[in-house]
């Protein structure tokens, strides 16, 4: 087993109405507002050919979460069992990365509006990749 | 713009007969293997309810992928153009994480038989996730 850490770099930040976590819901399509997805200035070539109506899955660093949790009750129900974070979408887990499916409403020059997205304000972007279309030439 | 960065620590590793990255499909839909993802001992806890049958999304880092690669032809094909590497799904990108949607067929004590996996053997597993069912009662 390799013991080698890894360094990731956000590519962009959330702005979103959002600004607490005791605001947002536990998955986007529970209520998640809009909200705009900022490339920094050296990442922004990657967006070339994200346009409006495009499904991608982005994906975040929960900066807030806790790294040394392993076990929670699901969606912090108490008279749920103790399971595993890898079989829950915990936000708190050893890699604390979140996936979020959404639609893409407006492409700027480094700006993307998309929803929906239960990400807090300020989250950091790490990656954004195309929600996979089922016949693999049209990838 | 938040400049800071985050550190990641491989909660495990794959075992596959893929060997080499040109042996491997470009996803797991293509003709890919089944493969064991084996958690390291400080993980194994955040495997608990994870049992055969369940659907999973599987993060790794894709430790052989170029990381300051911002286009490239989707698919290889030099007949396409140049296109942002966050509209596709290029290993090449600033984060090479790789999202892989799987089936348990067995768990033991610290492993997860899965099928497929597109990855190659000894690529660093980075989390773990149920894919989501459509109702969030059953989260």
């Amino acid at each position: 087993m390799s013991s080698l850490l890894y360094t990731i770099e956000p590519i962009g930040a959330v702005h979103s109405a959002l600004k607490r976590l005791e605001d947002a819901p536990m998955q986007g399509d529970e209520g998640a507002p809009e909200a705009w997805l900022e490339l920094a200035p050296q990442t922004v070539q990657g967006l070339t050919g994200i346009k409006p109506g495009d499904e991608l899955i982005v994906l975040t660093w929960l900066h807030l979460a806790q790294r040394d949790v392993l076990q929670v009750h699901p969606r912090g129900d108490p008279n749920r069992p103790l399971t595993g974070v890898f079989a829950t979408r915990s936000p708190d887990r050893p890699n604390p990365i979140g996936l979020h499916r959404v639609s893409v409403l407006e492409v700027t020059e480094n700006m993307l509006r998309v929803t929906p997205l239960e990400a807090i304000d300020g989250t950091p972007i790490i990656d954004i990749k195309p929600a996979l279309a089922g016949n693999p030439s049209d990838r």
